[in-house]
């Protein structure tokens, strides 16, 4: 059994409106010491598989299908044993 | 300047159905080795601080006070060099 931990961020240059009010929100409550909020999506997934090797052209395959927006959005991943 | 990376989860026994959507949508498009997806959020932040001691204990201020519901939620982050 392995573990797969995704993440998505929105790419370098694509604005970021829910990081943007979140910057905004610390502010307002005396954190203004925060620039530059991005937010981004974290998945963690068990995967019934045991070879890493094959987990991860599965877990590239996903992200590529379904988890991620190539058009805006970046994809980390890696795999460990659940 | 430094950088913090805030990973915010439910937490365990939380029903999470944006998770589950996820796992059901992998699923119905031939991915029916992941079980049990769990969706959080990351967040990254430029912090305008040198002192690695004093942004953790913000870092931690700032979740307990906004970026996570520490009745369903929890988090970790990690502080590192910009």
């Amino acid at each position: 059994m392995l573990k797969a931990i995704v993440t998505v961020m929105l790419k370098k240059g694509i604005f970021d409106p829910q990081g943007r009010a979140v910057q905004n929100g610390l502010e307002s409550i005396g954190f203004d010491k925060v620039k530059g909020v991005r937010i981004g999506k974290q998945l963690e997934m068990d995967l019934e598989m045991d070879d890493r090797a094959t987990a991860e052209t599965s877990v590239h395959e996903m992200c590529d299908k379904m988890l991620a927006n190539p058009v805006v959005e970046s994809y980390s991943f890696e795999i460990k044993e659940a």
